[in-house]
């Protein structure tokens, strides 16, 4: 997965119905000191994640299994998580 | 997924039969500031884009999710919604 | 899907059982001015396409269904369609 | 897959449901000769890794299958073993 | 599928049961004039491949095809052939 930063939303009237009910998030990906880095994604959202939150994307095929539902959904990117805190070895960055 | 502008479209004759009714658009993809980042791609069309437009792309194996068939189809990125509006934090990009 | 063209074959006689009936070609991915970008990239063929050949592949898991068989292929990328024309705007590439 | 060096964990209370009891962790992908290259991944712990650890991580679609569940887990990429020692031709880093 | 080159090997005792049986190789993706390019990967034996062999690698979730089992392998490399030879337009490298 991927630590990113939400920074947006992406709205959309026109789209495929098997996405209509999603809300879409623009994530800035971050490095490891929580720069940025790398080109936005758009990202879906199941967690309820909000304007300047880190969070935990998953990417590709596994982005599908975190909705519940018996259909697939075609995202390739979801929040999967708000990340509180992250440890790197004897620092701590929140 | 990513942010896009349809700029082309694909034209092929000899193709998959499990393609040949897809129409194939020429995809840039587009930084947070709307403007080109890499490779322009190939994506099938599944909600009526036309040239110009700022569209949301799935890749990978959930763009074969996008189509409401019993077969999986092989492409690997569809559009999957227009792109009305993106907001970025105080600012509105459209 | 990425925009290539067909530089080459690639010959093996030791290989997985699954693959041993498919044709491996050499791709060069291309840029939006059908200029090379990236590295080659082998893809299984399957529509007939030859040497210097403008064309579609697919990539990743949607790259297995490009074949009619009940057992999913191990290949992560496949020829699926010849690119005879490409428009951009109001320029058109062929 | 890649290898890679555990470097840290990733917190967080608020995340999917699918997700809830995996140990998310930092891992630092590198390079042959052992110095880090691109950018910190979170990866899913499924073999108990420790901080400084030189681990084997799966990514995409596969890393769901590296778990003993009936439902699809939506991580895209574990870390699914210890790398003891690699040999690079005549030469062992360990 | 990406050509490239067996360097070395990758040990670990404290791994993933379902890849216990699996033997990992250390491979390095080559350029079409046969040059190292990018790092190395990590990728699951199936052919039986040796130390300074020429291999064709796939990746993602086709590789969890190669294997002749019903559980899927948590892979997302595998080596699925030895490449004899390549054939660049009139040039031959073998």
């Amino acid at each position: 997965m991927l630590l990113g930063k939400v920074i947006g939303n992406v709205w959309s009237t026109k789209k495929n119905e098997k996405i209509s009910a999603i809300r879409l998030l623009l994530v800035q990906p971050l490095e490891r000191d929580l720069r940025p880095f790398g080109n936005v994604i758009i990202a879906a959202d199941e967690v309820g994640a909000g304007f300047g939150e880190m969070v935990i994307v998953t990417q590709g095929a596994p982005a599908m299994h975190a909705f519940c539902k018996d259909e697939l959904t075609p995202v390739d990117a979801v929040v999967v998580g708000i990340a509180d805190n992250i440890d790197i070895a004897d620092e701590s960055v929140s």
